[in-house]
């Protein structure tokens, strides 16, 4: 039986460490170091990142939206970025946050989890508000495929609270809602499944006991949010060795564009990392 | 002053009906109707329904997702037919279901909103799950643009209920909060503003007294998932008059893509949102 999407990451994790790249392009980074807000500001961007991580991070996770605001122009980028890390053997986590109801969703899991899309990456992040069983899509696709889907549960910033932890029906908080909702997932899979969730390393533990999610865990927000390698540990340290991913992506830039700054600091992020979790 | 999204949507609606073209050229719908299911028969189905509804909608609604599943290629025919439904005057509104925390979501406005996007819309729909407060940037970009922000409040699929229908720490519940939240927003604005919700006619009324929203309501489904005229009339009937859009996208095409076809069945929902409603 081929290996799921989460025992594929975790054998990398223990070989490489947990650094994930996040490849965020936005306007105020191109601006803030001094390169021009186009298209070609966010290729160049992108390629530097790439080039600098490989060997590095196990995996880069490209923010969508940065892509998005050019249009098809900015999607051509993407698609090359894509391919690239492909090549070099990196796998590509799409931030993209997709979430919409069932027939819907079957788009936007052909985009960005199929074999035919140009767009296919190896797990894609995803939001529950129309309904966690109506990601069902994005979970049979993954499946086909052995690729990921990271679920929403608990965001970095304080504004997520409100809805994360409102207290659904059955008395659980909607975060912990969606853990459980993606262990009960998991559940068919021996080891770590496809399934995976997404919780910010400045929230506090959840209810729901992370060591049984079975699958991946993202965490994004490190460095630029405030957040180190420390906090990551604390809410994780009980998970099983290598399914923990930090994501890290302006705190990779600030220094520059320059090769070997961008890789110093992916090293320093990748060590701290794996001294704190593995 | 320059009118507002909702007070351009509203005259529109009361001169030519409430009637929002839904255009989602999916894969089942490309195979049901005959059709390849490649770029070329997005771009027949997209360009034959806005065609079709010229003069009988107010407004289409291209289904993102399927224009995604082809990555640049896909959205270089959402960028035509954005284009070409501008050209026709009708407003266009991009159902993105986008949200993510806000740096993530200024891309995302820059995307749909921003004067210089080749994806610019007239509105877009965004989901509030990262947080309601995280979806700032839509809010601003759309109010220097006088353009739209249509958030996901109760959708129309039961799998919705669990996180929707969840009750925050104010009390109350996860959509009405959201509801709320909207209001307070088109609070400075004579008559409507530039914020809407989505609410699925398929629903119970809202705890939160939507006459209070001073804002659009769109309102996706019919046809396809059950709903009438009726069941909209039912939900919003006290609404102001134009406030209220009700948007109908496989049932157009339920005898196939012949112009006299689509424009038969169009008119059709027209009329009967227009006796609900107006």
């Amino acid at each position: 039986m081929a290996e799921t999407f989460g025992q594929n990451l975790q054998e990398r994790v223990r070989s490489l460490g947990p650094l994930c790249a996040g490849i965020d392009p936005s306007r105020s980074l191109l601006i803030a170091t001094g390169r021009n807000d186009d298209v070609e500001g966010v290729e160049f961007a992108s390629l530097a990142l790439l080039e600098a991580v490989v060997g590095v991070a196990v995996a880069i996770k490209p923010q969508v939206a940065f892509f998005e605001r050019f249009g098809a122009s900015g999607f051509r980028v993407l698609e090359r970025l894509i391919r690239d890390a492909h090549d070099a053997d990196l796998l590509v986590i799409a931030d993209a946050k997709r979430g919409d109801f069932e027939p819907t969703n079957e788009g936007y899991a052909q985009a960005w989890l199929s074999g035919e899309s140009p767009l296919a990456c190896d797990a894609v992040t995803v939001s529950p508000y129309v309904g966690f069983d109506a990601l069902r899509p994005f979970f049979n696709v993954a499946s086909q495929h052995q690729r990921g889907v990271f679920v929403l549960s608990a965001t970095s910033n304080e504004e997520g609270r409100i809805i994360q932890q409102a207290t659904t029906n059955d008395n659980d908080r909607v975060e912990d809602y969606v853990l459980a909702s993606v262990a009960a997932l998991n559940r068919t899979d021996a080891g770590l499944g496809n399934f995976g969730v997404v919780i910010g390393a400045t929230r506090d533990a959840p209810r729901f006991d992370v060591t049984q999610l079975a699958g991946p865990i993202l965490v994004p927000g490190l460095g630029a949010q405030g957040a180190n390698a420390d906090n990551v540990a604390r809410l994780f340290d009980r998970c099983p060795a290598g399914s923990v991913l930090g994501s890290v992506s302006r705190g990779l830039v600030q220094n520059g564009w320059e090769r070997r700054s961008l890789r110093d600091l992916a090293q320093r992020w990748r060590d701290d990392l794996t001294s704190a979790l593995l």
